[in-house]
C-alpha cells in the first residue's frame, strides 16, 4: 500500500521559527514520526512539500496508478486552488485533507475549501496529530475498500 | 479520563435502515466499539444520544467538572444551534466534532458549523472511523495537556 | 393506510385566542374534521402536537416502518429545523408539508423551508383546508404507489 | 360559480413526451379531468393555456367581473414575471397557484414565487393532483367567503 | 400585576464558573435580587430556567390570560427560534428582551434577534441591571397601559 | 416633432376599477388630455398600450427614424425587460421613463429598472402628471438638441 | 402657496466649472428662473443652499407649518443621509425630489436613495428642467390636495 | 440532417442602423451566408426571428420531433427566460447558444444565461462568426452522435 | 458624578407634532424629568440637542476628561455615522446608547447601529423610560466602577 | 500567421485516464488534429501546455510581438488566475478561451471566467470542436483585421 | 505651489491622549513637521481640521482654483462621505488620501473608501509618514504634471 | 539594514510596451532609480521579479533571518494569493505593499488584498513614486523601531 504525503505551500517553515507557537517540531520532525507510522501500519510512504502550486499537481498527476492514497494538507492552497481539486478529482485517488490548525476558528475566508469536496473526509485541528490520524484513516479505508472487492 | 461521547439528533436511526447505505453498524455496534477502542486507550467513557437539543445541552453542562474531554456528532444541530455552541464554551471542557458523512460534499448549509469555532479540531467523512479518530485525538490531546502541566 | 398528522410547534394556541383573526376553531376541531375525513377515506389517522422540536422528532422516528404517510404542519420549526428535514429524510416515509397561512405573504425568513425539499409537496394558505387538501394528497400519492407496485 | 383554470408556458408539452417521466397524460387528459371534478363540485371552468406571457395576462383581464377564481399554474412566469403578478393583484380575483412538480427540489432559482405573495396559497409537487387540489381549494375558499357574506 | 421572568438556555450556568468574567452572581443570586426589586415595585415574579426551547414555548403558552408581562433573556435562542417569537406573539403578552452581555460588541450572528420585533423593546449589555432595568421597563409600560385604560 | 407614448403591461386596466384607488381617470382619459397638451406643445402624438412585450418591442422598433421622442411607462417590464431596455437602445431615440406611482416606496424588486439606464431620465409618482410632465420634458430635450444643432 | 427650494450638497459649484459638462447656468441662474416660473404659477418661494447637512435640516424643520411644500435636491446626501429622510418625514410636508443627472446611469451606490421612499415622487436626468418640473409637479400636487379637501 | 436556426429579440436591428459598430451586415445577410454554408455542410436549414417571447417558444415546440438540432441566439432573452429554458429542456433538441458580442464583456447582468446549462455549449462574441461556428458545432455534434449510435 | 445627555439628529421635532403618535412630551418636558432623576440620582447632568453631526462630535470631545459618562440617543446617526462612532472611542467614556422606539421593528437599515459596539450597552423601544433607564443604567455602571477601583 | 495554443491546468492528464468520460483522445492527438487543422487553415502553431500558472503567463508574455493569436484553455485558472488575465491584457494579443466541457453546466464557481472579459470571445462545451471552432475563430478574427488594415 | 492639508473628523484629538497608542505627537507637532517638510520641499502650506463635513466641503471648494494640491486625511468620512468624494471630483484638484492606520487591519466597514476612486492614490498605515509620504507624492505629482505640460 | 524589493506577476512587462501608458520607465530603469534612493538612505537592496508565486514565496521565505524589511508589489497575486499572505505572515518581516496604478479607480475585485492586512502600510496609485515611498517608509519604520529599541 503506497501513500503519498503532500506538504503545501510554507509549510517548509514549521518548526524553524515560533516554537512557543507552532511547536518545536519542525517538517522533517513530522515526517520522520510518520514514516514509523507507516512502518507500524505495514504501509510506505512517499513524502513531498513544495511551495509552487504547479509542482504539488506534478506530483498529484505522478501518483496516478502508482500511489493507492493521498493525504495533504494543501495549507493557503485550500482556500483559492481549484487547479489541485481539478487534479485530485483526476487521478481519483482516495484523498484525506489535514490541517495543522482549527480553520473554522480562523478568518471567515479560511472556513472554505476547495479540496474537501473531493476528498474523503478532512481533519483540521490537531496539530501533528492531524497528520498522524490522516495517515491511520486513509490506511483504514483502503483496507475497508480492499475487504470490500474480495 | 474521563471522556463524554455525545451523539446528536436522527443517530438513534443508525443501522435500523438501509444498511447498504449507512453501513450495517447499529449506534449500539458503533458504541461497543469505541468502549472497546476505550479500553485500550486506558480511558472511561460515558455515552449519550437524544434527539432533543435541551437533553444535549444539559449533559454538556453535567459534563462541567465531572469530565476532561468530549467527542461530539451534533447531527443536524451542528448547523442550527448556537445554545449548543454556548454550552461547549460554557463549559470550557476539550471538544472534539465529529461527522460520519464528509459535510462538505453535501448541501451547502451543511458546510457551516456553529461548533467548530469552540471544538479544537473537527474529522468529518469517515463514518464509524471519525469517532474512532475523535476518540483517540481527544485522549492525545489531553495527554498533552497534562504534559504540558506537568 | 395508517397517515400520522403532525402538528408543530404553537399550533396548540388555535382557536384559543383571536378568533376572528384565526378562525374559531381549535386543534380539537381541526383534528375532529381529519378524523372524520380519514373515515371517509378509509385511513387511519394518528395526530400528535408538541412544541418540543425532540419530541417531533421522535414521532417521526416512532412512524418508521408503522406508518404509511405524514402529513405535517411544522409551524416555526419549517424554518429552522435542519434535524426535522433529516428525520423525514431518514425514515423515508411519504410526507406532505402543510401550512395554514400563505408563508409567501409573510416574513421573507419564512418562504425558505427545509422540509419541503424532502417533503413530496406543499400546501400553504387555506387554513383548516391545507390540512383537508394534504390528508387527501397523501392517501392519492399512496394509491398510485401501491397501483404503481402492482 | 365561474372558474378559470390557466396554464402556463410550455404546459402545452405534457404528455407528448418522456411519458415515464411526466406521466401519460396529456394536457387535454388534465383538462378532461378537471372538468369532470368541475361537474361534481358545481361550478363552471373557463380552461386556456399559452405559451405567450401576454395572452396570459390578457386572459386574466378578461377574467376580471366575469369569473370568480383562478387556478393557475404559470409554469416559468411565476419566477420572471411581475407583469403576471400585477394582473392578478389587479383584477382582484381569489387566485390559486398550482405546481405539478415541487418547485422546492429543483433549482434555487424556482424557489422564488412572483404570484405566491398575491394568491390566497400555493399548491406544489402533486403532479395532476396539484391542480385538482386545486380547484376544490378555490371552490372551498369562495364557498366560504359567499357564507361569511351572508 | 404578575411578570414571568424567563431565563433561557446556558444561563443555569451563570456564577458556577469564571466568577472574574461573569460576576459572582449565580441565576439563584439574580433572581433573589429581582424578587426584591418586585417587592418594592409591588409586582408578583414567577421566575423559570429551562434549556429545552420546548419547555421555554411552553411556559410562553402558560402565561397567557395568567400574567401581564414577561422578561425574557432567551440566552442563545435569541438568533436562532421563529418558535419563540411566534409563542411570544401569540400570547400577545407584553415582552421586554433583555441581555446580560452587549451582543452587538460578539460575533455578527449575534447582532439579530428574531425576538426583538415582537418585544415592546431589548436591553443588552448591563448584566444583573439589564433584568433590573427590564423588570422596571416592564412595570412601567404595563402601569402606562392601565392608566391609559382609564 | 413626433412623440411615441407607450403605455406598457396592465395599464389597460386603469380607471376601470377601484376609482378610489388609482383615480378615476382611465387610459383613454388620459391620453385624451396629453393628446390635448401635446397640442398646446405643438408636438404630434402616437400612443400605444399593450400587455406584450413582443408588441412593445416592435412599436420601439417601428419608431426608428419615425419617432423623435419616446415617453413610456414600461409598467412591471420595467423591473424584468432586458430586451426592452436593449431596444430602446437599439433605435436611439430619446426615451423618457415615467412611472404613476412612486415605485420607490413599493417592494424592493420595484426600486430597480433596467430601463433606466438608457433613458433621459426618469419620473416617478405623480400619477396623471408623470405622463404630462414627461411629455413636457421630451420636448424640451428634443428643443434644446435642435438649438444645439443650429 | 409656499415653497421651499432646498440645493443640497456641492450644489454651489454648478456653473462655476466646465460649463461645458454642467451647462452655463450658475445655481443663481437657476434660481432666478424658478423663481419666474413660480411667479407664472403664483407661488411663492424660498431657496437654500447649504454644505452642511445640520443646515438643510434646520431648513426642513424651519419649514414645519410653513411650508406648503418642498423640492428638494439633496445632491450626495440622497445616498447617505438618513437623518434627511428622517426630518421630511417628522415635517410631514408634500416633497419632490430632484436630480439633475440621471442617477441611474452612475454608479451603483447611487441608484439608492434614502429620501425617495418619504417623498412624493422622484424626478432624474432632466438638469435644469429636473427642478423646473419639480416644481410644476408640487403645485399641482398640492392644488389637487386643496381642490379634494374642498 | 434539419437545423433550426433561431435569432431572438431585437436582432431584426441588425445592420440597418450603426453599420459602423455592428457591421455592415443585415439579419438577411447573415441567413444568406448561413443557408451557403449549409449546403456545403449538407444540411437543412429554417430559420426564424422573432421579437416574442411567446413565438419563439412556439418555434422550440414546433421543432420537437422534427428537427436534429438548433442554434439559438435568444438575445436579452438569454438572461431573463425561464420560459426559454425549459422549452428547449423540454424539447431536447441538442441546442447552441451564440451570441454576436462578448457577453462576459458587457453588464453583469449579462453573464449570466439560463440557457447555457440546457444547452450543448456556448459560442460568444465572434459576430457573424459565432453563428458560422455554431452551425458547423451542431453539425460536428450530431455526426458525432450518429456515428456514436451506428 | 458629571453625565453628558446627547439628544441627536431631529429630536428638538418631539411633542411639537403629531402628540397621538410621539406621546405629549416635548424635548424640554423629558429633559426636566431626567434633571429630576439625576437630582434624586445625585448625579449633575449637561444636555445638548443638535442636528448637526458636528456640533455632536464636538460635544463628545469637550466630555473628554470633564464627564463621567454619557446617555446618547443618536437619532438617524445611530446608523450611518462612523464619525461619532470613533468619538466616543477616542473619548473613552462610558456611554449608553438609547432609542425611544424599538429599531428592531422598523425598516431594516435601522437594525444595524455603528454606536452599539463602543458602548456599555444599549436599551431601545420604551420611549421616554429609554433616557430614565438609560441614566439609572449609567450611574449604576460608573459606581460600580468606583466601588471596583477602591 | 502565427498562432499559440495554451493548454492550461490538468489538461495534461487527458485521454489517460477515464477515455469513456472524457474520450480516447490524449492532449497529443488533440495537438495533432490541430496541427492538421492549421496546415488546411495555412497559419502556423505552437503548442504549449503546463500545469505551473508561472508558466502559462511566460508563455503569454513570451508571445508578445512574436504571435498574432492566442487559443487558451486555461482549465481551473479560468476561475482563479487574475494574473493570467493581466497577461493577456498586457501582450494586447488577440485570444479566444475555450473550454472541453460547457462550464455552464458545472459548478456554480466554474461560471465565472477572469479571463473572457479580455478576450475576444469564448467557446465552451464542445471537447475536441471547442480547440478546433476556437482556432477557425482566431484565424477568421486575424483575417478580417488584416483585411480592415488594408 | 499652494497645497492644503485637510484633516477630517476627530484628528484634533491626536496626541492629546493615550500617547502609548497614537504616540505623543499632537495634530499641532504633526503640522509643524509638515510646515517643516514642505518648506524644505519649496512649498506653501495651508492646513485646516474640521468635525463638521460642511466645512470640510466649504474647504474644498474655496481650494478651487487657489490650490494645485490636496492632501486629505478624511478620518470615519473616507468611508460614508459622498459628498467629499463629489467635492474633491469638482474642484478636479490633485488630490491624495491618507490614514494614520493601516485601515485593512481594521474593520470590514473601514476597508472601502468613497474618496480613494477619485483620489490620485492612497497611502495608509505610516502615522506621521502617511501624512510626509503623502505632501512627498503631491509635490512629485504636481512637478511631474508640470514638466508635461512644458 | 537590508531590503528586500519583490516584483511580482506581470511586471516584467513594464516598459516594453505602451511607454505612453506605462511610462517609459523599464523595471530595470525602476530598480536602478531605487538602487540610487538606496544608496543615498544608506540602506542595501536585494531586487527579485517572478510570475512564479512558487518563486515569490520561496523568496519570502529566504528573506527570513536575513532581511530586514520588504516592499512588494504583488501584482494580480495581490487579489488572490493567501500563500503569500501566509509566507509574509510567516516571516514576520515588516512589509510594505506597493501598487503602481490606484487600485480603487480599477474593477471590483482589484479593491481587495489579501496583503494589506500582514502589512505594515499599503501605497497605490503613484506610478514609480509608489516604490520610492515604500521604500523611504520602511527605512523610516525600521529606524523607529530600531531607535525604540534602544
Amino acid at each position: 500500500m503506497e501513500i503519498l504525503i503532500l506538504h503545501g505551500v510554507n509549510l517548509n517553515m514549521l518548526g524553524r521559527r515560533e516554537p512557543e507557537v507552532y511547536g518545536k517540531l519542525s517538517l522533517e520532525d513530522i515526517n520522520q514520526i510518520l514514516i514509523e507510522d507507516a512502518q507500524v501500519l505495514g504501509v510506505s510512504l512517499e513524502i513531498q512539500q513544495s511551495n509552487h502550486e504547479g509542482i504539488l499537481l506534478d506530483a498529484v498527476h505522478a501518483a496516478w496508478q502508482v500511489k493507492d492514497g493521498i493525504v495533504i494538507n494543501p495549507g493557503a492552497f485550500t482556500h483559492t486552488s481549484v487547479a489541485l481539486r481539478d487534479a485530485i478529482a483526476a487521478v481519483n485517488i482516495p484523498t484525506i485533507e489535514v490541517h495543522l490548525s482549527n480553520i473554522y476558528k480562523r478568518e471567515e475566508f479560511r472556513h472554505h475549501s476547495f479540496i474537501a469536496p473531493v476528498a474523503i473526509g478532512q481533519i483540521s485541528g490537531f496539530g501533528l496529530d492531524s497528520y498522524r490520524l490522516g495517515l491511520r484513516a486513509i490506511v483504514n479505508h483502503l483496507r475497508k475498500l480492499k475487504a470490500d472487492q474480495l
